[in-house]
């Protein structure tokens, strides 16, 4: 497993938490935290990302447009967090998602047989 | 949820099933059948079959991406499976992967607002 | 793959289906449908209802303990959703959590090595 | 969420984490290490502490039978690892089950409502 892989397998992971735990806490304070959109993108988010280290743990090769997905769902999550301002689970939440973004996106663009791509031994 | 979501979620999680059985047979059944990356497009396909199917069944708005990455995995494992030719099983899990790629192909292509894309009451 | 097992499989993947529809109705309702504890444990049901149906579509001898916890999260879930009356989406959850319980109840019995239990050609 | 909870959803990671790294593994080895019975406790363990980790992240009442259960079956998956000796990823797998189901065990006793449960401020 390469690292990058490792590490962005740790990025989705972490996301997924925070977005599980993220839906509890909007569940917890209502209003317009329970917005449907809001709450349907955590859970997208959390799934998303839960796929998303799996496959990266198995080392897939068919990762690339699971990864690209998954980033751009993570933005989009991290889209929704921002609009609740002063509210610090939704900031973390949006800081992770982010940083998932980011580490997926890097991924989605290498090619199978690259060298950051496979196992290094 | 409109009956194109439907439809899709049923056929993702009927893939999704025989991805899994599929699995368990190549196991008991051994030899080139246990091939590494044979195995491993039956589980990507077996997980974002998973996450594909859950999505539409909450009618999410972020299906675009996820539908297209769960139609050319399907296909992917399609293939893989027509390789074993002779073998009932993999002949039923290829065709539910081409049932499955060929539902989530259309609804990827669906833009959120669409009339087959929003419930229909 | 037994019919006992296919069958349970078949319930788990209807509940798991209906709660995470239920759980987007839930959040479009609103009110006291979104109370924290009704939407946790459709959460809960809805994901042990999917770890259930796939443990059983591979036929897996480790099955007892988790049919057993998803018959009682299914049991939990329908008292959650029959407090709701009048809401038919809430009952036709409540429904297919207690058939996915009682099938779930009966697998969980088995003795790995029944006629049941294991494949018959 | 409480401490307990955090600590026990960071292990149930780890070994899904570490399950799904090994059947790779084995996959790419071979021979007894794609025997069927192993397979299938390894996948197994891997989604049970899935759905553990994510019950516990939302801080769910109802998982006392589900952690209770992982934990049995984490065990049962070092025991099939165990029989690998001189495999350094099996080894590593082995550990990671029974640090989890020793952190499983723990919180299935607890009961929903005691200090340790409940999220402290």
């Amino acid at each position: 497993m390469s690292k990058a892989f490792r590490d962005t397998a740790a990025e989705a992971q972490h996301c997924q938490s925070i977005c599980v735990q993220t839906i509890q806490h909007c569940l917890e304070v209502g209003g317009s935290h329970v917005e449907p959109s809001h709450i349907q993108i955590l859970q997208d988010c959390s799934e998303i990302c839960e796929t998303t280290g799996t496959m990266l743990m198995r080392s897939s090769v068919q990762h690339n447009q699971v990864t690209a997905a998954c980033a751009d769902i993570c933005e989009r999550c991290a889209q929704s967090c921002d609009r609740f301002t002063g509210d610090a689970q939704m900031k973390a939440c949006a800081e992770a998602c982010r940083r998932c973004a980011a580490a997926c996106r890097q991924i989605a663009q290498m090619r199978p047989g690259s060298p950051g791509h496979h196992s290094v031994p």
